[in-house]
């Protein structure tokens, strides 16, 4: 039997990471380690996409008397709808699951965001298991946070849900296009800058060319990445503190995604623009010395650019930065680093963040 | 300043109650007391009968900068839908509550699901406060269960999130009519039944005439049966064991308050007619000795029948009671008493439950 790579705390229950190529054939034997009774029933919510590589091959590791209901939904973050999630627990329903029923989510960020919300309030809340399709599902899949969107912003509706496991067969992400390769690597950067300057080391040296990375380097960076955030979110589940430093890159970045127009520009290579800024930000206001350029180039030699769109009006940005909730009455909570690896939240005045914005703008 | 009449201990936190006469004045600063942040805003999700009656005075405790939004919903179990609880997230967005924002449900159980799965799902939990209007709503404004119907069954879709506070003006039940009374009064009767035949006693020398009962008798009554359930609560939140035996009486209740149709019978009429018929089934199945004709003869002279509806069919009760969220797959799980005090779960055929609803009805 395959050991967990990982195990994470959550306030509630302790749950199992397992990182390995080709797990996906063993999911009902990993799923049924973690479970104190054997479940009633499982249901597989899968990306659309995805389903046509992997499903029946993740379907092929359940017993004949124990295969899953199957709902498929749409790629992308336009399923992250009430609708959607509405459809969802009608099929829950329909199908018979009951308290004692698990349900899997096979894909990116989207399908466990929706999956594990409808889990956490499906007869108010069974177990579900997270199996990211992407690299940037590492960070959505751990951490418990749960959520669909609402017309007036993303993932403001939503639970903390831990799940039960997490299985990340590394080996569904070789269909992953560059793009979305970029969009996860950024987070992984992310995990660099506010927790650990090793990392960043580690990938400049380790990962020069994001469409040719060797399966166990990839094995490594899952690992290591996955690992900083659940050092983060054990401390502080429900985002009172530290967790918010996650945020790092966020606060232009989740602007400039909403600004461009969700799907046409991915969410790291959004964030990994506000983690620029974020960098200039942080030794205009804190008088750090970050030393920064040499990872930026790295950055630009991955394919990132990290110019604001031409597009992005700054005080379209400001505003949208304002209705962000994890911002308070006035001022824009913003995470800042003192050193790399040492971040720190700070109120910010709209002024100073404009002028930044204003001054990057006239430098293109 | 008030003190809580009891502290109840939820996995998360603790929470006061507070029960007295004309509380509803002092609303502002008991939630307060409590709060370790002020709260950046406040909604009030008010049944539209309680607001008429009461909405003002709860609103004369906030200080002008302070005053809550309002978000009225129609009275009855058709606001426990989706698309009320779209709307009201909706409100919150649009009114700008934020994570440290706080909502008050003033009104009964409807109110009270309806308003904490809001809070329990806005940004993934805020804070609320239950003011439950009506007695039925002392049994579910403890306890963090919170959800909404779904068109294939009652609290289907919900959370487990309990309160910050509870705040039970017992002068505001003064308004409740008869069939009220009687709907919550099972529930304390319930409470009696498994976990303290003393309740049972005080019951049957204090209380006599549900449309006269003098104030400190309901401060009392309300305490007692309080204290019964977060006994209950405290040792199993998430109802994996002892939590279930509160569904004593539910199982054919329920059955019976859907056959008969949602606002033709009180939810504790159905389960004071569902204990009756679980006493028998527990002296038949258990051989208990219960010596249950006095109390049902008190339940009687209180003005509940105990006859199930002619109008229904007992095969759909089975039905029913076999789609209950709380049923395993095949058999029936049924809370029967061992001695009064002393519930048991036990897995009960159908075959059983049906023999004595045919013998029941031919009783009649």
């Amino acid at each position: 039997m395959q050991s967990p790579t990982l195990t994470i705390a959550s306030r509630s229950h302790e749950y199992p990471v397992y990182i390995d190529q080709d797990i996906r054939f063993h999911t009902f034997n990993l799923i049924n380690a973690q479970l104190s009774h054997p479940a009633s029933a499982y249901m597989i919510v899968a990306d659309k996409n995805v389903a046509d590589y992997y499903l029946t091959e993740v379907l092929s590791s359940f017993p004949e008397s124990k295969k899953p209901f199957v709902s498929l939904i749409p790629s992308g973050e336009s399923s992250k709808t009430f609708d959607m999630y509405h459809q969802l627990l009608t099929e829950a329903l329909e199908n018979g699951l009951d308290r004692q029923s698990v349900i899997i989510a096979l894909g990116g960020g989207v399908t466990g965001d929706l999956a594990g919300f409808t889990a956490a309030t499906y007869m108010r809340g069974i177990q579900y298991v997270q199996m990211p399709t992407t690299l940037l599902a590492h960070d959505s899949s751990v951490g418990g946070k749960t959520g669909i969107n609402h017309a007036h912003g993303k993932n403001l509706i939503g639970a903390f849900h831990p799940p039960a496991a997490v299985i990340y067969d590394s080996e569904m992400l070789r269909t992953l296009p560059i793009q979305e390769w970029r969009s996860g690597f950024a987070e992984v950067i992310k995990h660099g800058f506010i927790a650990e300057p090793e990392l960043l080391d580690w990938l400049e040296r380790n990962i020069t060319d994001l469409s040719h990375i060797p399966s166990e380097k990839i094995n490594e960076l899952l690992e290591r990445s996955i690992r900083i955030k659940a050092h983060i979110v054990e401390e502080d589940e429900k985002e009172q503190g530290v967790r918010a430093y996650l945020n790092f890159g966020h606060t232009l970045g989740h602007s400039i995604e909403a600004e461009v127009g969700y799907g046409h520009m991915t969410h790291g290579e959004a964030v990994a623009i506000g983690m620029s800024f974020a960098l200039k930000l942080s030794e205009r206001l804190l008088g750090s010395k970050l030393s920064y350029n040499r990872i930026l180039d790295y950055m630009k030699t991955l394919g990132y650019s990290l110019q604001i769109p031409s597009g992005c009006a700054h005080d379209q940005l400001i505003v949208r930065m304002r209705r962000d909730k994890k911002s308070s009455h006035n001022d824009i909570n913003y995470v800042l680093l003192h050193s790399i690896g040492q971040p720190q939240l700070v109120k910010v005045s709209e002024e100073d963040i404009l002028r930044l914005l204003e001054e990057e703008g006239n430098l293109r």
